[in-house]
């Protein structure tokens, strides 16, 4: 048996298709609606995170992507600490009680943290959903936590709201709940990643000069000031989760792809009805939405639909079948490669050609698995960061 | 007694504060809620229509910026011309049974319409306000209607919504109505073009590549798609025209540039909200407004509001005192006079520095008066254009 107790996992990414705009609780990170991802493959984008447990560690200490971080600094992680270490304190209890002589007092132990993204914090993409769900079920598992993943996502949600979507491959809701603690405000999987296979995503990293306003602030401007958030929460959200949650489980790419999109515009609308108004869009980002109304009007079904987060980044859905021709669409209008093809019926100045690394980077990727535990750690022998 | 019987009149542009968008009649132009504007003054933005009625004109003819339309192709023009003739017909009838013997039966004349505006359409400002507004307002004046300028508006309503609000000066609110035949649809004065000397309107005419979509479609996507439109106009709205009311009364301009640009954003957050969605900003128009907001955070009260109609240009409403400063930020940032100076407080690289040309022209421009009758007409002695 060890002197240390130490484990590691990975954790994906989750794009919303029902937008998390709002918190009734800013301190539970307690929606004010509910919200529904995809979880993306991790092998193009994934947290990694490795915990040791370790009697003779004098304080708990955090990495981030090389950096040294103050935990003490961070309410966030401290509440996640916090919760995990309740939990593990009950269930060392449990096994003392179910008549174990060695249980180890994982609970009282300080731990060392090393957290990375394979993706670079520049890109804008948010790392605090893969970043938070690695963390908490890293926590968990070297805990040897007997809760459910629903349950944990309670507490991943209190480092990062959609956070606790990460917890779960595939198709994941997130219940609003109505309890004031949070008790069933969490997670649960729709649809697993074996389900559609044939979904594809590409992510547009958009270039965009401007440092928007954070998303934690921004739903609060909103909550305070939007005279119709009110009417998104209490009537169209409720209609499009269920009908978002049907069109998964038929695989109903036309209502899944206008769902999406118009989910992805009310949300961006009442950031614009916030005061000050929140923009998150750019004239880039409005000509990728041009592009993909150009590329769907080729077509009597939906071939492709766009989602932006709080940032000008788009994800766009579509079918296998379509992602290469999209591919060169989006490379050619945003991306300098004026040599690729364009669709039979889409009208080429449809959409204005925009200069070289317009769209910084484009990841193709699938629908992928919750989090993982691996092997390879990123603490060397000593419990310090390897690089 | 001449043979012919001719009236010339001019009328303002309008720039509405509690924003006009989506109609529950198309053909009547009857609104889905209630709007005010202030009048713009005619010494920078007019229309300017010379109408004559003469027995020997074989057909009505209408010439627009010196090009002759075929009037047979607008429904528009023809139900107004049609409500002013049914209005003179019931005047000459009222003027036969009151013992007049000389009555000329101007309703049963052919007319020659020749209309301009003193600004170019290329800069994109909505001309259909002040055209509309002055085509009644001419045939009342020819037909010496005996109607009061609220009945009037009626009739410029069925032409061009907003037009309705153009045949008065000062602040104007459009009282949306509630019959179905639009007989109480009507626009309204609040208070004259003399009650608030002070306030001033900037009118930037930004740089913009795209064909934005026209009003009256975009406003029938809306009303058919956006699940925010209902919210907007069952109870943001009335409230907000009460308010607006009693801060225009009230000569209250941190109330008015408050709801103004509230207002303004809501009508593109419900465009937004639209599917297909519906943009008219761009990036130059979001830039205005954060330079807006910079501006007026160098001060306890607002200094400045913005406010944008279906397209990129702002119309800045300030306070005299504060014009020429403002005037001086909008150069600087988007017309390439680096030279301008800076106001104390305003953080120079709050706002980027666009390219000259970005706001293609700055009008500045006061409150100002209705529609005028003036002697020198735009039609020669055989009622042809002069130019």
């Amino acid at each position: 048996m060890p002197d240390y107790y130490e484990k590691t996992c990975t954790a994906p990414v989750n794009i919303a298709v029902i937008k998390y705009w709002g918190k009734r609780d800013v301190s539970l990170n307690l929606p004010t609606n509910s919200s529904l991802s995809v979880t993306l493959s991790q092998d193009n984008l994934q947290s990694k995170t490795t915990i040791r447990a370790d009697p003779s560690f004098s304080k708990t200490r955090l990495w981030l992507n090389g950096v040294e971080e103050d935990v003490s600094a961070s309410k966030r992680i401290q509440t996640c600490i916090k919760e995990a270490r309740r939990l593990r304190s009950l269930y060392e209890q449990q096994l003392l009680r179910d008549g174990n002589s060695e249980v180890v007092p994982l609970s009282e132990y300080n731990l060392h943290i090393c957290s990375e993204n394979n993706f670079p914090t520049a890109a804008g993409l948010a790392s605090s959903a893969s970043g938070f769900a690695c963390f908490v079920y890293t926590l968990a598992q070297l805990y040897s936590l007997p809760n459910s993943l629903s349950e944990l996502s309670i507490i991943a949600r209190q480092g990062s709201g959609s956070a606790c979507r990460s917890l779960f491959g595939g198709f994941v809701a997130w219940e609003m709940g109505v309890n004031n603690d949070g008790s069933d405000s969490m997670a649960v999987q729709i649809a697993d990643e074996h389900h559609w296979p044939e979904l594809i995503a590409l992510i547009c990293v958009v270039s965009d000069a401007k440092k928007a306003i954070g998303s934690t602030v921004g739903m609060q401007v909103t909550v305070k000031t939007s005279s119709l958030l009110k009417e998104r929460i209490e009537c169209v959200v409720p209609k499009r989760m269920e009908e978002m949650v049907k069109a998964i489980k038929d695989k109903d790419f036309d209502a899944f792809a206008e769902l999406t999109m118009r989910d992805s515009n009310q949300f961006h609308a009442v950031c614009l009805d916030s005061f000050p108004p929140i923009f998150y869009l750019n004239d880039i980002s409005r000509a990728i939405i041009r592009l993909v109304e150009e590329y769907n009007s080729t077509s009597c079904n939906y071939k492709a639909a766009y989602t932006f987060d709080a940032g000008p980044n788009a994800v766009i859905y579509t079918l296998r079948e379509n992602a290469d021709e999209l591919v060169g669409l989006i490379k050619r209008y945003f991306m300098g490669e004026e040599r690729e093809q364009i669709p039979s019926g889409f009208r080429a100045d449809a959409v204005p050609i925009f200069e070289e690394g317009s769209v910084k980077q484009l990841i193709r990727t699938t629908v992928g698995d919750g989090p993982r535990v691996i092997e390879d750690g990123l603490l060397n022998e000593d419990g310090m960061p390897k690089s």
